[in-house]
Order: structure tokens, then sequence, then C-alpha cells
């Protein structure tokens, strides 16, 4: 039995100045215990950190290769808001604020409203709507 | 400004029938709305989900090639416990119930303690303990 927990979800970052000024202009603010080599951020009961990618391959990918600039990694993040009307606000802030337009939001099978960007490493991001998420 | 908010981890799967079946080994439960094709879990603020890889890159990299089978992804997700004793036990479990040894645990310099495990599809999970990040 592993506890049920999302302590942390790290992204390891190539350019970690210019990553966390990209989340800085998010309005997100770091938390005690950053340096120059590690961001971290409240996000809940989960701590969203960045890392230099090459420090983070040698903990957790020791024997395997750096991810090629520019490729995909399998995993996408999401950020939900309240409504659909807020997830076309969001989408257009979070482009305002330098991120990459990857899928401009439209209505999805399951009943919500979303879409999808990427931060400048290529990190995705879906703004999302899913009714009853967020307010019972 | 976008909330700082980390609604759902989403982790492309290409075979969910093995990925899911090895979360719940762990212990995990699927949430309501799980289907063939996605699996989610909470884990605290945070909905940790698994969706069909090809499905996934549809909506979220559909410009962008798969990701290569066996790669590191650049991201890492932890799962935190309340003692250094704790991150062994856990390391231990997380083993027996069929994750793969990337490093034991050691001591870190951040002043914690911490192991790396694989899902079978290659996923990175820390097991690790934080001082004081647990318990005031």
């Amino acid at each position: 039995m592993i506890p049920p927990r999302l302590s942390f979800v790290t992204l390891g970052a190539r350019d970690l100045r210019r990553l966390r000024a990209f989340y800085g202009a998010w309005g997100w603010q770091e938390l005690p215990g950053s340096d120059e080599d590690f961001a971290q951020y409240s996000l809940g009961s989960t701590r969203f950190a960045l890392y230099r990618l090459d420090l983070l391959r040698e903990e957790a990918a020791p024997t395997l290769a750096l991810p090629e600039a520019g490729s995909w990694s399998g995993v996408t993040l999401a950020v939900n808001v309240e409504s659909p009307e807020e997830v076309d606000a969001a989408y257009a802030s979070a482009l305002a604020a330098g991120a990459g337009a990857v899928a401009a939001p439209v209505q999805r099978t399951w009943g919500g409203r979303s879409g999808y960007v990427s931060d400048p490493e290529g990190h995705r991001w879906e703004i999302a709507y899913l009714p009853g998420l967020l307010s019972p």
C-alpha cells in the first residue's frame, strides 16, 4: 500500500531562469526553499516544482538519455476553472503571458470545455472546465 | 493571472489495462468516471489520471510524435511519507507491488531522504521524506 498522495510534480528545466519567469508571469509565487537550480510553488495539496533537467535526470533516470528538446513528454497538467467562459478567458491570459497556443478551447465529449497551451519548454497545460469539479 | 491550481496530472498510457492494474496494486482506488480508456484517482486536491496515450496526444500534442517507449519524460512525481523509515518501507512496498527499482533511498542534501521507482511504462515516482512537509 502506497499512500494515495501526490506531494510533488517536478518538471526538469533546460533553462530554469526562463521557465520561472514564465510561471511568474502567470502570477505564481515561488515558495521559500527555491534557489538557483530549483523553484517550487504551492498548488493546493501538491507542490509544483522546476528543477534543472540534468540534475533531475541524475536522480530519477540515471541510465537514460535526456528527453529530446521539443519532444512531447506524454504527460499533461491541468488547471481547472469554474465555468466554460473562464476557460476562454484563462486561455487568452495564458497566451498573453507567454504560453504557446496548442489547441483552442472546445466542448469536450466528457461534458466540459478545455484547450491546451504549452510552457516555453513544451510542457502541456490543459485549461479546463469540468462540471462539478470545483463547485459542488 | 492563471489560478495557482493543479487539477489533474495525466499520464499517457500505452497499455492502460496494465497500468491501472499496477496502481491498483499500490492500493489506489479508481474514481467514478473511469472507463476503458481513462482511469482517475483522487490524490488530495489533485486528480491523477491515466489516459490512452494516442488519445492524449491528439488533444495535447497533435503536431508531435508519441514519446519513444522506454524514454524518460523529464517529469517526476512524488509521494511523501512521514519519516525516513517510512521511505524505506514504502520503497520496498512499491517494488513488491511491481514497481521498477531506479534508485534506492538515500539521504538528500535538502535534508530529507528519498528513492525513485518506475511504473511499468517508465514514469518516475520519488518516495520521499521532507521534514515539515506533512506534519507541522
